[in-house]
């Protein structure tokens, strides 16, 4: 792990050392929870999908009708001057926009922009060998596609599972699966078509990548996908930016499938770590 | 109003001008949304039915998993010094708890206690006199006993109040009335018995008040209540902190009752002013 202490921060126009990135207490996400982010991924000081992350964090904003105070170019432009700051081999910059210094605590203002870029690595061999167990939960995000920064259910869990000894929540409603706090939730069934949820998740960049793949012999597309149809499935995993595909071998205590990682599993993340490569090669070769 | 300038606020154990009253971007409000809070009105330099704000604020960071870094007595005493460093005749105090500086931008941690005193006014007599109009939308808060920070859904709807010149709005789910996003209702029947919804709402301090209230000859009590009962009520109100009894005289574009300030409403926000001044003279009396 890098030092803190080594680390920067954007906030308010300015890149500062991140142990000075300080938002006032009038700041609308502090007084009401009020924001929006996008997290995505830099390898060699390469972003990866950086117009589809921003296309999706300018696409949170306007929902929440919050106006992102830079220009795409301006903002690429502060992305890559933070970038520049820091010598990280894998790290993941969360651009953060919230409801502004509010004077009365409540009516958004002019937005505060925030980015902060931390190290962070890749799922192990062993932790994608040994796959992850989950529970499920009854929820619904409140608004499933825009990327807000309320994570209040999910953070209120993370006791529940530890007491499971689990290790993600899947969401549902009345049975009806949608995603995890943090991840895409997607099944393989026994004919080999690849499932994820269509409604109510966020469409997550790596879900998008995965749901785009041209080149694998696996039809992988979105369709409702219910608690039974999980337990009855061949493998399951999830899908995010920092875990790409890791393989869910474990519902509430009954093992998916063999209970293993399964071989349409690894064969996606294989070509999604493919996908990953050439982009980076492609963006190395613009430089 | 105060001059911003000469306002203080309590931030993580020190008093400081509220200019100077920042949190790291780290905490996990501004991360995650993640915190809750209490806001009472001080009046004459006495806050008001603390013993009730400060139980339910207990009770909030508790239902979080957030644990409050001081005592009561501590909390109580904070409280106090900061109100002597203002003169306001009638302020808010807003008790705020968040998760805390957290190295992984999802952990709880120590939880950062923050604490801000603002000016505010109580409706004018004109203002009563007008009564106020409202809207209604499908939602209900994720835990709507706990006072969490999270107005996402209130706050985005300030734009649709304004296209409709609406003052407020009122969430239902699927037509069972619950509350505003900062204050509760009630309804008047015509025969004169007042109710309030027991289901889904925050437990609003003004709101037990008025349960409480001994003295009137109206029957005041919790009970389901439909868009439909609000149609044909012969008045309605909302309660709050800060607004005490406000009649409402409107439900999305048709009036309730007369379309104006029933004289129940009326009765019951002198009851509640008079339950308030034995409150402040009993303080005045104890220094």
């Amino acid at each position: 792990m890098a030092d803190p202490a080594d680390l920067f921060a954007y906030v308010r126009g300015e890149i500062v050392p991140l142990d000075r990135a300080f938002l006032h207490v009038s700041d609308l996400a502090i007084q009401r929870g009020y924001g929006v982010f996008d997290f995505f991924k830099v390898v060699d000081g390469q972003p990866l999908f950086l117009e589809q992350h921003l296309d999706r964090f300018e696409a949170s904003a306007q929902q929440m009708e919050l106006a992102v105070p830079l220009s795409r170019a301006a903002l690429e432009s502060a992305i890559r001057e933070l970038i520049t700051r820091h010598d990280l081999p894998v790290s993941g910059v969360k651009v953060l926009l919230t409801g502004g210094y509010s004077t009365d605590g409540y009516t958004p203002a002019e937005a505060n922009l925030v980015m902060l870029q931390q190290p962070f690595a890749f799922p192990t061999p062993a932790q994608v060998a040994q796959g992850i167990s989950i529970i499920s939960h009854d929820y619904v995000r409140e608004m499933p596609p825009v990327k807000t920064i309320n994570y209040t259910m999910g953070i209120r869990l993370i006791k529940e599972l530890k007491a499971h000894g689990a290790d993600d929540v899947l969401y549902h409603k009345n049975g009806l699966v949608t995603e995890f706090p943090r991840s895409n939730f997607f099944i393989v069934k026994h004919d080999n078509t690849v499932v994820t949820p269509a409604q109510d998740v966020l469409w997550g960049i790596t879900r998008q990548n995965l749901l785009g793949l041209s080149g694998t012999p696996y039809r992988i597309m979105e369709a409702p996908v219910n608690l039974q149809d999980v337990r009855e499935a061949k493998e399951a995993f999830l899908t995010s930016t920092t875990k790409r595909v890791l393989p869910v071998v474990q519902l509430d205590g009954a093992p998916i499938g063999s209970g293993k990682p399964g071989a349409v599993t690894l064969a996606l993340l294989d070509a999604l770590v493919e996908l990953e490569e050439r982009q980076l090669k492609t963006l190395l070769e613009k430089q």
